[in-house]
């Protein structure tokens, strides 16, 4: 996925770590948002005993939920500061095992429209520094007013 | 969804809970699984700072793990001991926020084949004891030998 | 499935009857809409070389475009005569090859929103006689006003 | 989507084109499948009463059907002559109405494995000569030894 976007004005990347850091399940993860461009963003996840299945590799279900995040966030770096995003969906495939000390997110907006935000995410797993691909996200978004979480769609 | 399902067998009962004891994410979180039957089951996750988004309500993502782990071992009540699953992929709608004391999966097979398992699970919000419907989920998984995690798909 | 809800009101019928009639594609297939109930109906499609992949089976995209179809006259059972509903996006697991005399899908209202409209639909495969469940599909819809198709979501 | 691929070997074309041409429903719709090199191939659609819904756009049906195909082929442009594929699963969102003088998709291979083809497709309406996205596709194929229809997944 491209990379190239403008990164976001500061202001801008103010606000997406204030709501970011409010997000309980991706601080008790000990995740990272970096990266903040214009339509795309990257979240960071390391290795800890909170994010395993039983094998030991990352769960299929945080893989899905740093997916998840990323694609919003990816859409919140265009509808801030005056509109942010619920998810409505998501499908996501894991086509490899999450092995590795960390995942890294790249989130993408594919289409931004007035109510309906549609994103693709790659998640990769980071083994002894090198990056394979792991999950492939598809999503779709619901623009709300900033700071109204009592919507319904 | 139906639950007129036989319940599984007590062995069968043990190595499913067994499994499920060492999902990181999962004991994590403090998620149970219960009402074991033949494919199909249920998992209750209680509100916790480890499972918000920025509003306090249950993370998408989490309702999207907390759905894909239903799945798995609604498959699993099928599969085991002879064999086991690996989520291939999954599709969630969420269609309501994610308000109240707990979540309640439920997840039951609908296409038991030789290499691919379909399921489909809802996910309800519990608030003040009354039952409302979260987010509906749709997916395939990839059978595996059990006690086998170094498959490739 | 349950299709034990209340049939629509004759005057919607007609309407649901005559945008039915209006789609080429389907009508080029020879497919009927029925069973017309609140939030749920049928649609039953007739094998013919128009409708076969290479083995001569119900074509996979064949399938999902009945799916998406009758999942979206199942929401517009609830949303006519004020208002119909584009296709945001739907997601569809082929369980069994398509084979058969016919197709029967059927959809069904999982969640009514004001902007958003979430459903079902399993599609049965027909032969000799007796159903065999062919495909099933997750969906969300997009409501707009009756009559206007210029919206941009 | 990048196309830098290489193209596919003369004999791997004759075994796509061959096979793409008993698929009764794209032949019914004269589609075309092109541009075929390793792990991609694009199929184009002309516009026509037979792939229409309600309001003479293209229907969302019929773009899934392209989407699904596209992804199915790119997958053999990798599998053939040995092997080939059945739609385990797709996802589509729909981004814009299919509006114009044809469709063109692009499909592309994310994931070759041994049992499972992960693929990503994207669909362009053409209007007027100039390209506008249409739908984003991602899907889930079933690999099975070449000309053997008769397989359980």
């Amino acid at each position: 996925m491209p990379t190239a976007a403008e990164p976001v004005a500061e202001s801008i990347a103010v606000l997406l770590q204030r709501s970011f850091g409010r997000q309980g399940a991706l601080m008790a993860w000990q995740a990272r948002l970096q990266n903040l461009r214009q339509g795309a963003c990257e979240i960071v996840l390391p290795m800890s005993s909170a994010v395993t299945q039983q094998h030991g590799f990352f769960h299929g279900g945080v893989i899905g939920a740093v997916a998840d995040s990323v694609g919003g966030y990816a859409a919140n770096t265009l509808l801030l500061p005056k509109s942010e995003c619920l998810t409505a969906e998501y499908k996501i495939n894991i086509v490899a095992p999450g092995v590795g000390e960390a995942l890294i997110a790249r989130g993408q907006v594919l289409k931004l429209g007035r109510t309906l935000v549609v994103t693709r995410a790659d998640v990769f797993a980071v083994r002894d520094g090198s990056e394979k691909l792991c999950a492939a996200m598809q999503q779709t978004l619901f623009v709300i007013p900033a700071d109204n979480p009592s919507r319904t769609s």
